[in-house]
């Protein structure tokens, strides 16, 4: 997997600080980004977001290129519906000598591991061959799910903030899991105050909802 | 594939021409509702619909069963989030057997399609045995796109404007094309006025956008 | 304020149960539909709130009728982009001898009152003279928040517990307070199980998470 | 009005390509960013938008502070639910002394503008009368659609075309187009190719869609 966050807002607590900062004053707003200090800023940001207030968190967004993923992934990925999407098409590129992702509980057993490369040559030929034969479009019905895609993908910070509270939960699919560290990992350096209060609800709350599937980090709410 | 319309706003004609008459009217909306005739109502969203006003068509939604389908379909069907999904999991449902979907071009030449069984046969096999040897969330890396995939959706009748219009252009892919084909014969069952105005720009418009890609049903704009 | 539920979902419980219990299972949709019996529904709903499994309640829509209301509630109201609104147009719909709403804080002290109801009558007098000089459209710029406006509404079941766990907290501004109260009773009559499990988190969680504006109904988290 | 964009995703138009080309390609995400030169991302953008593939847009998003503007305008404004705002809270906002805006069509007109002037006197004058009464909260019932207030609110480009297409044409409400003609210019200083095809049907298709209520400058489709 690779992920980089190729684009985002420039200065973005900045901003957030000073979109929250209009909704309770009567100065302007450039007189109000002007004297924005970093205490000030701080100080705002971890208010608004013990409170819950997230909204201002829409003004800055987060773009990451996303590399070496399954479609299990992507597929899981999408339906978070508060973001863009651009995404290597199956029925325009061609697959031939795809590349694959391993699960690490497979390629931790050699057994496995065997059967898993042995099928999905068998799987890479078999696509070669239909594409002789059919569209390629059509051709793509065998390819499995583990078959690498690349993603180009937009998020604002509050949309960020729900994807994190989900999908960097130990319960989350690993891999998808493991995009969601990433992420967080890569905005945590360009806006550390906003994205520490971001993850599941056992590091943010000190609660789980999990119920009973709970991994036992936090208590049940 | 199976498309059964599960579910939808009762009288959705009625309700959407009311709140249209509401926007410019000094009426309550009982009266607006009570007086509601069949001719107005027509007239009204005829009128609506010509002007591309279509913000009152958000008031009724539609729910559909959709089973027999790839997840082909599945992925690019996500892509509208305008639109509500619950999607049998095969994370957590086991796929031991599972159904899978032919495209026409392999069914139509032989020699194709019996590689194809071939291949979900190896793969079933595989997948069979990896369950023995890692988690089933696992095992699933090698299920084919083919594999079936069963969804509920809800769409409002504004985003199916823009499903249709889409997807039921002679470019679309064929399956999901074939989905967007079957739902709209179900909602033009159920608010013909309406959806007698739905699908692609060639049938709506008489102009084509598709440009050099154009199926030459209607002239490029 | 006058609301009414106009349309809804039929059966919502059903449905919200039955794409729960889709993602899970190997069943067709219609079969699952045949077998939900109502405890088994009760159950199951009750089981996916108190683990925060939002989701499937997207399938269920209801639509209100709201009269009687200010524009000051309104510009509040459509400020949840996850809905659908149909407002009466001041800018087509003739303001003479407009309605307007009084905050009980007023009704209550007769000062305030008379000066409110005088200041009322004079905007009434001005927009009909300016409507005389300049377009209707322009007039309106001298009507007050306090103008009665209509509108139709409709919200699918999740968008509404995000809506009362904002509006039915008692920080919230008084008149929406009022109308998400009402919301909340019309559909906890037909939908009783889900919707009482909708409120602000004192009421759901047992915590408040408004910091030091708390109401002192439940402890700060 | 004044309008400024005080911020936006760095080199939005070569991101828009980069996201665009990715769907066609079995290159990386950084081989495609560090190739795309301007000639071929001019090109390919233009033919983007020209088939109305509009999805890459919303990789790319603007901030706008807008002050100088009613309540007319903002309550129009948040009307487009894909966009985030941030605005001045009459309710926690003293409101003394408060500005207004005046329509053209009162400041041509003595007569109209001199009943304005003295109405939003009254106003004022009552206002602060009944803040001594009553919570700031409810005496703001009184003041006026014509009241100024400020927003910062982020669209993506792709919402923006919908604007400007909606809000540019000469039918809608002269402020609110203002500021869409405003913000437009803004945006072509900063991605002119993207924002070149940004506009009212007249002007990107050459047809009209307004049916009887066209202004003229294009056919009726």
């Amino acid at each position: 997997m690779k992920v980089e966050l190729i684009s985002f807002t420039p200065e973005p607590e900045k901003l957030v600080a000073t979109a929250a900062r209009l909704c309770y004053s009567s100065r302007g707003v450039s007189e109000i980004l002007a004297d924005m200090d970093p205490e000030e800023m701080k100080k705002l940001i971890n208010l608004l977001l013990s409170m819950g207030h997230e909204s201002p968190l829409e003004h800055i967004t987060f773009t990451f290129a996303i590399e070496g993923v399954s479609r299990v992934l992507s597929h899981q990925l999408v339906r978070h519906r508060i973001a863009s999407y651009s995404q290597k098409s199956q029925r325009y590129v061609d697959e031939g000598n795809f590349s694959y992702i391993v699960p690490p509980s497979i390629s931790g057993k050699e057994k496995a591991l065997n059967r898993y490369h042995e099928c999905m040559a068998t799987l890479q030929k078999a696509y070669d061959e239909l594409c002789e034969l059919v569209p390629r479009e059509d051709a793509r019905y065998l390819l499995p799910n583990a078959c690498e895609t690349k993603l180009v993908c937009t998020f604002n910070a509050r949309s960020l903030f729900n994807f994190f509270s989900l999908r960097c939960c130990n319960r989350a699919q690993w891999e998808i899991r493991g995009l969601a560290l990433e992420m967080r990992a890569k905005v945590r350096e360009v806006a550390p105050i906003i994205f520490n209060h971001a993850g599941p609800s056992c590091e943010t709350e000190g609660v789980c909802h999990e119920g009973s599937y709970s991994c036992g980090r936090a208590p049940n709410n």
